[in-house]
């Protein structure tokens, strides 16, 4: 796919610099917006205008709402009134609001300045919506009918009004005032009969999303329920707009990047990582690293505890990083599995008894699995005494039982008192198992070696 | 959601206990599928296949779908054939698909005896195609309509044969060989004037892909195009079949928890955390930890290589876990943002220099952000000396350095000789930065404290 895109670029980079407008033209003809968009990346700020005015105007729109924020704001410097008029008329509602909240302020109000009326009026209405609610990502362009309505009179409704929707896949049966009352698909309007009433056919059971509600809940909703849209109310039950599958999608992308990025402590940011300053990477990724090193001042202490023993046996210290390495490597086993498991709903606090069993038992044919084959390698290869192999080995099966049981418990718990147990993941783990790797080790050592 | 599926489930344990099946018959009308079938997943063998029966046909298919295997070979072991037979007619042939994969050898021989002569045939033709491809993900059942219908002629085509099909919302254009030659959504044909040809409203530039293409790709094509449905073609360009948008969810999301496990260092799984045995659990995290385990063992080498310095100067040792641990942390921060801009295609392998570039500045600057906080702790909390100070500082600035250029360099490399860079995340990372921070540091060490 990505090799399409640099020949397409090498295509229409060849056939600018050739002049070659026509065919030019008709090569873009071919394309999905989304292709064009990605082999437009490449241009520079003189080309991109020349070129997008070859767009027919619905091609054009759907182009332009692809692009990334920089190259939108290039192209709408370059255009004169009636042509942002254009592209932002052909918008639809959610994608309006999308570029109002990406552009700078001066460009926004040219922007609001030559969409129409209503429209402005839709976009401003989307606007007062807290940030990430599904208010705030939903579109105001949908089929409303009346529950009186035959198939046929909604089928002749959905000509007259379906061009400027988003989609009409999916309508909704409100009463004149706005109330949800049922949903009806364009499916089995098609196939009822013409005379039966939308009431008849519609499902009345619908599934709908208040406008506060958290856009990720909205899109787990979509996967859970297999959805191509999702109605949303306002406090009083009036239907208000609509979430489609493709934003939902969008949404589910955008909140795996940030839960990954929390998992590897960095503060998420929602800018594609090649377009992000390196000031603001570091804004989002020091004080992470700070609060870990500060954190784990404790395992030096442990360290500096235990000083004169380690003088006094110093084969000790070439196995603290093994075992430190894995016990970090075995919670955060534990811990991404587990946070996984609650952000896909597959595990509930609940089941906490069930998950710590069943994490104890692992770990003990982890740990053991790994004591044996470490027994065999200190014994063969090191050649240490036995005494010191057995304070390892048994160290390492300890470790490894501790660290699953931490990995495990932290998300769980973190959950329950309603923090978010992505941060629960790999290093804030990883501190917590060094330490106890570390006063495990020297316990060990110091029963079994007397030191 | 998760509060009302327990009273949900509450009500209906209570219904069934008071045996009130006509009360427990309307509540279940009022519900989702989805609903039903995670309200079911607390009832026992006894009660589910009793509970079960109540639903209408249509529903019960549905609800069917979306439970889990266990309770699904329950059901099946109780039904009678021509339950059997009703529910199989009911299905979807990509899910009856996905049924026949999940049961054992003897329900399937009795899953496909019920299914009539046609859809045994559509469920063994997607069973040849290999795990994880496009084939092996579409439905075969989808509306086919030729150039020269016109909108209204291919409106009736639909109401005769949509009731079998899983979307009639896109419909596909072929010549009589079945050769794939535009796509027509069901809004234009409505839209579209009742003499018009499909040929004239269709969009010839059709996206699609083959039978052989992986579901990952295929699911990523969704997310970048917002299609509700994708065609897929034979090696000839004969369409086969469609993969619809929730089945694309339902990949992403599968291929994201796969992600996440192979960068925590777990063999992936495709089965839910709660119903997989210990022992398969261990057999997909113990090889891995053995791994890492014996990696580790190099940096026990350096340590032992420097043992009479740390014992000359036992204070460095106390400094080690968390240089190892912030180079890993630094590491990781690097590597996940990377392999996550990898998957999303925002990162290509010709975008290195400029991802190492922004690597170099950022690591320079959180290494020195990191480096003076430590400075200061060093001086006044622990009181250590000036030249000890500035080796501690020193490496932990070029550990920064060095982990967040291997952190970002090693998944690109992984991409680019095609290995998954997935596995290049924190565990290895933080093997890899281990070695080098202690290199770094013992180094700083002799050149400054002459050990």
């Amino acid at each position: 796919m990505k090799e399409k895109t640099l020949l397409l670029e090498d295509s229409i980079h060849k056939l600018v610099e050739a002049k070659k407008y026509a065919s030019l033209r008709d090569l873009l003809m071919t394309l999905n917006p989304a292709d064009i968009a990605d082999a437009f990346a490449g241009l520079s700020d003189q080309t991109l205008p020349l070129v997008f005015r070859l767009l027919p105007k619905a091609q054009a729109a759907e182009t332009f709402v692809e692009m990334d924020p920089e190259q939108q704001a290039t192209l709408i410097r370059g255009f004169s009134d009636s042509e942002l008029k254009a592209v932002v008329d052909e918008l639809y509602v959610d994608d309006a609001v999308d570029l109002v909240e990406e552009m700078p302020a001066n460009v926004v109000s040219r922007i609001l300045t030559q969409a129409d009326p209503q429209t402005r009026k839709m976009i401003n209405e989307i606007l007062q919506y807290p940030e990430d609610s599904a208010g705030s990502v939903m579109t105001t362009e949908f089929v409303e009918l009346r529950g009186s309505m035959t198939a046929a009179q909604a089928i002749a409704h959905i000509r007259a009004v379906g061009l400027d929707k988003e989609t009409i896949n999916t309508c909704y049966i409100t009463d004149p005032g706005h109330h949800l009352q049922g949903v009806v698909s364009i499916r089995s309007l098609i196939l009822a009969n013409e005379t039966q009433t939308c009431e008849s056919i519609m499902n009345p059971h619908v599934v709908s999303v208040n406008t506060q509600e958290d856009q990720e809940t909205v899109a787990q909703m979509f996967s859970k329920y297999n959805f191509y849209a999702l109605p949303v109310v306002d406090g009083d039950g009036r239907m208000v707009g609509i979430v489609t599958v493709d934003d939902a999608m969008d949404i589910l992308e955008a909140e795996t990047t940030e839960d990954m990025e929390k998992m590897a402590a960095i503060s998420p940011s929602d800018r594609p990582y090649l377009s992000t300053s390196p000031i603001t990477i570091w804004r989002h990724r020091s004080p992470w690293l700070l609060l870990l090193m500060v954190s784990a001042t404790f395992t030096g202490l442990v360290i500096t505890k235990f000083e004169d023993a380690l003088a006094t046996c110093t084969v000790l210290m070439a196995y603290i990083p093994m075992l430190m390495d894995t016990g970090g490597n075995a919670g955060s086993q534990s811990s991404v599995t587990v946070i996984r498991g609650l952000s896909l709903g597959e595990i509930q606090f609940r089941d906490a008894f069930r998950v710590m069993g069943k994490e104890l038992i692992v770990s003990l044919l982890c740990g053991l699995t790994l004591a044996v084959c470490n027994l065999a390698k200190l014994m063969l290869f090191d050649r240490v005494s036995f005494p010191v192999a057995m304070v390892v080995c048994l160290t390492l099966l300890c470790t490894v039982i501790a660290s699953k049981l931490v990995g495990s418990a932290l998300p769980m718990l973190a959950k329950k008192v309603g923090f978010d147990p992505t941060v629960m993941a790999s290093p804030l783990i990883t501190t917590v198992v060094d330490v106890l790797s570390l006063l495990i080790y020297f316990q060990t050592a110091s029963v079994i070696l007397g030191l």
